[in-house]
């Protein structure tokens, strides 16, 4: 059975390139139920493997007609993460993320965005990093990255190791998820 | 070790209530990466716990504001699916689909839209399950399943199991995506 170079054992599966050694910290269903939104992290900084298959995630999304149009900022320069938490009221957590990802598009296409955040952050999570996204304004975002003018800024997501202290969701969004029967409509409404 | 009904070992995290057993069958990161979209499915249909997860993995997904706006109608009538599939030219391969989900939101966000459609992409995909999203004109949807006219269609998601045979892209779609090089920017763009 082929190891990777950190001596993990490389299951079987497409090669998606270098270093996108396959990690099998976690179940991918129990990774997808189990992941709640994370502002809270521990003050460490990710592991460069781990961030490999964070952005990998993202790349390997799928999108409307193939057009692959997310780009991702990644963010670790501390002052710059301090300068994005202070862009927000409602963003502050992000100056203490370990790392934040912006999702800059070449054409607008929040679905696909969704679908990109989403796959990075679960294989965060299967990595014990949490993550939440939020939306920051856009024209500053770019003023503070450089980022052109002709792209979209969609997302911020931040990412950082879960601080089991502080993991649990606060009183006024600690409410259990609606019921499958509430959700679910069978063949019509 | 706790064992579902099926047999299968259930591991530890979070009971997210009766009937959702966690699934063995893939690494998350495993999922996440070599998760491509299927429109050629095999003439059978769902497991009932294969769905179910798929949908709990609907169910399960962070939304802005915890706000959870996704509902799903889930179509397994074939009369239904047949004329599913004849509401859109590029939308034919869905009358062949197992199961559609209908993404109906009591207020529109593309975004949490595209976190649940991947969520559930990937519950599927971890138990063989292939799928793609696809728009359909959303007023036709909403007459042939009776969705009232107040809430937002979506996406309609195709899952089956997957046709080894044709479960290459095809050719206008095969080019790998785009390298992580040219995708990220390291802290600034």
């Amino acid at each position: 059975m082929p190891v990777s170079a950190r001596g993990r054992v490389v299951l079987g599966g497409q090669d998606h390139g270098p270093g996108m050694v396959a990690s099998r910290a976690m179940d991918a269903y129990r990774a997808i139920v189990d992941k709640r939104d994370q502002r809270a992290f521990l003050p460490r900084p990710l592991a460069e493997e781990t961030l490999r298959c964070i952005l990998t995630a993202g790349r390997m999304t799928g999108s409307s007609k193939n057009r692959e149009p997310n780009r991702l900022v990644v963010v670790r320069d501390r002052p710059r993460l301090t300068a994005l938490g202070g862009l927000s009221r409602f963003g502050r957590w992000m100056a203490d993320a370990a790392v934040a990802v912006v999702i800059v598009q070449t054409e607008r296409h929040e679905f696909d965005a969704g679908r990109c955040a989403q796959n990075m952050m679960l294989a965060g999570w299967a990595e014990g990093v949490g993550s939440c996204p939020a939306h920051f304004p856009e024209a500053e975002v770019a003023r503070l990255l450089g980022i052109p003018a002709d792209l979209e800024i969609n997302r911020v997501i931040g990412f950082g190791y879960i601080d089991p202290a502080r993991a649990a969701p606060p009183a006024s969004v600690a409410r259990p998820r609606r019921p499958l029967d509430e959700l679910v409509h069978w063949d019509v409404w």
